[in-house]
């Protein structure tokens, strides 16, 4: 199917996007399910930058790269993505955010306006022309809600001279399906 | 450029669904541009059905079908794309819709709301398992507003169990960038 869902949309844009030796970030490691997908793209002479808050998603998220033998090529760090600029050098190709808790995680430990807008500013400075942010904002439910708004409008803003932003919304559905959004710094 | 416009989105989706020998509709011909790529991609055991209001839409379109060597792919139908079902069999592959007046034409003549929305339920129905319509909905200036408002809210109510709706916005640009909608029947 085409048209299946937010998460797709998101990685479709990623495969296009991200090529063999680029250095790329996962903002939101989780199960570290879009880290390896990265690590696969990048390749041997790429790297993965991958944050997460929770010691569980790095210990989770190491073992499925051992396992797939590209530990190599990733940096796991156990720190807020807002802080990305101390890691994460310029030029980057690429980032990835899931907006949300973790899946069959902690609801109360979820991912929040005020750090994932500030993640989002200096994600969108690091990055290198052409290259984009991937965002699937996940809500529903007990939670989210305050994030996605606070999200689209932030967006919304983003100087139109040096970015462009497109939302992707089923716009059908019930029960909150997730929404896809992706900026992209234009190239001068 | 991978976000360039909401046209590149539906020729995007157009390319990716349609195949050599499929049966697919023009909805809104206009110069003829659609048309082309769809006889293109359906190639000459395919289908084109082509439809605009204006004689010089099909003149026009026609003299460029035929320095393509593609006219007899072709059938170009002076008629309201609410007519389709007089004219189109069941089970097309896809249907593209561009809203709006002839770009460089008279703006009051123009796709409006009512007929629109009623091409598309129409389309919907004639469409194959799997299959698209794509419209990129032109709007700003002097019209165009009320057709935007009413064929997005139409589009919210469509039944999620049988078509998934996608809406794809740009949403911090200025001067009302076309909206791009894609409307995918499921497979059963």
């Amino acid at each position: 199917m085409l048209l299946s869902n937010s998460l797709a949309i998101s990685h479709e844009i990623i495969k296009r996007v991200v090529k063999q030796g680029d250095t790329v970030v996962d903002a939101t490691m989780g199960n570290g399910n879009d880290t390896l997908l990265l690590a696969g793209l990048v390749g041997e002479k790429g790297k993965v930058y991958s944050f997460d808050i929770q010691e569980a998603a790095l210990k989770n998220t190491e073992k499925k790269l051992r396992e797939a033998g590209v530990s190599g090529i990733v940096e796991l760090i156990c720190d807020g993505h807002q802080n990305i600029d101390n890691y994460v050098p310029n030029g980057i190709r690429a980032v990835m955010f899931n907006l949300g808790y973790l899946p069959k995680g902690d609801h109360s430990i979820a991912t929040k306006a005020c750090t994932t807008i500030e993640a989002l500013k200096k994600s969108m400075e690091l990055l290198m022309d052409g290259g984009d942010i991937t965002i699937v904002i996940y809500y529903g439910g007990d939670s989210g809600f305050e994030e996605k708004e606070s999200v689209l409008e932030y967006i919304k803003t983003i100087d139109c001279k040096k970015y462009s932003v497109l939302v992707c919304d089923f716009v059908n559905q019930i029960n909150c399906p997730p929404i896809a959004v992706c900026i992209e710094k234009i190239r001068k």
